[in-house]
């Protein structure tokens, strides 16, 4: 049965790391919020499970996975129970969980990015809080990126099996996060990014080689993919890069 | 063979969730940064693990765990290592994820209680950004926490096991972590959380069952439990409360 996906339908957010799993992956999935509403999927199938209708394990925010009675919240725990399931993490405990670790940095460096245009409320518009974002979106570049980045190079420098992935000699979702952390820091900001990634050469050949990987790439091709923009996670305001 | 935990020794911070349940399961353990240099304890062994010194799994920040070979980073990830070891959740995968996803949110709520004081920059002082602090601990207080706490009422509601837990019927390290968020919450907030954890019975049912538990009694009372201070992550400025 196809594992379903429930997310926001008009922006990457945080799903994105799960789709970017479940394609690399070639996995059967349904992108229930994406689906029509006539077929009982589309935002109101989603927004059913987060009222709990028929669920005890309520999720707390999208995205969220059905694997038929299962369902599994936060993105880093959906890729953690996917991971092994669709050959895209080792099985073993050490090192599942060590993959897992590398994805919640990358959940924590994620918020870090969020708060970068809305440091004070997340239900007010970015011109409404902009000095604020100005001031963190600076502290951003100077010292939170550069720290989160360095050690992505760090733990590729250091991994036994060479430096081409993040654990052991094959790809992981958490080698597809880090390639999507990328993208969006890139998107974000095009000035302080690439110049913190001119520094990083392991980070910046993995990032690249991800995007040779084939069914990685027609799903960048493809519709699916929805471009990076104002309402998601990674925004680009030229006020907040430098 | 005693788990190792890594944890900044002068405050309670993250790595109090995971003393929490190491205490309440009576676990051996050793508080390695609070133990003596000369027998190489202290800060520097953490610092040297920071420092990747003959490790590959190289932790981004404390707390870590180390049980033998196995490094875990990340308190949610050191919990769900710890859970089953110690009795403190299922061993099924559904039910270790879903105990694993409640703590995830508690991860994303402490988060937001640390930018409450700290918007901007975390290596400045409070005063320095005491303005964006007060409007950030504005939302927090009316629109973020009570969010938060709503849902542990709700999935409360929802277990099918009773409201007694958060998961099944057994206490769990979720259970044991919602106690030290809502013991943050009311140090840091006292009016704030008084007020909102008067209108969720389930949520302070179960804070109360907790502080009745004989080793976690012992251990709240113990020198072991540092106060909480302005250097954690629960912070009592009365600017921040109202």
């Amino acid at each position: 049965m196809a594992y379903e996906l429930f997310y926001w339908p008009e922006i990457q957010g945080r799903g994105e790391f799960v789709r970017l799993a479940l394609e690399d992956a070639g996995a059967a999935y349904i992108d229930v919020a994406r689906g029509s509403e006539s077929e009982g999927q589309g935002v109101p199938a989603m927004l059913s499970l987060m009222r709990g209708e028929g669920i005890s394990h309520i999720p707390f925010a999208p995205p969220f996975l059905r694997d038929g009675d299962v369902i599994v919240s936060h993105t880093a725990a959906i890729l953690l129970y996917l991971g092994g399931r669709i050959g895209l993490a080792p099985i073993d405990e050490e090192g599942s969980l060590w993959t897992h670790g590398i994805q919640l940095t990358i959940t924590d460096i994620v918020k870090e990015v969020y708060n970068s245009h809305h440091p004070i409320d997340e239900d007010k518009w970015f011109h409404e809080q902009k000095d604020e974002a100005i001031a963190r979106a600076t502290v951003f570049r100077r010292d939170r990126m550069p720290k989160f980045l360095g050690w992505f190079e760090r733990i590729l420098q250091a991994n036994p099996a060479g430096a081409d992935h993040l654990v052991g000699h094959a790809v992981t979702y958490a080698d597809l996060s880090l390639f999507q952390l990328i993208e969006g820091l890139r998107f974000a900001f095009p000035l302080g990014a690439e110049r913190e990634l001119a520094k990083l050469p392991r980070v910046s050949a993995l990032h690249k080689a991800i995007t040779e990987r084939p069914r990685l790439k027609a799903y960048l091709a493809s519709a699916r993919r929805v471009p990076f923009q104002e309402t998601g996670i990674f925004r680009r305001y030229p006020e907040l890069d430098g």
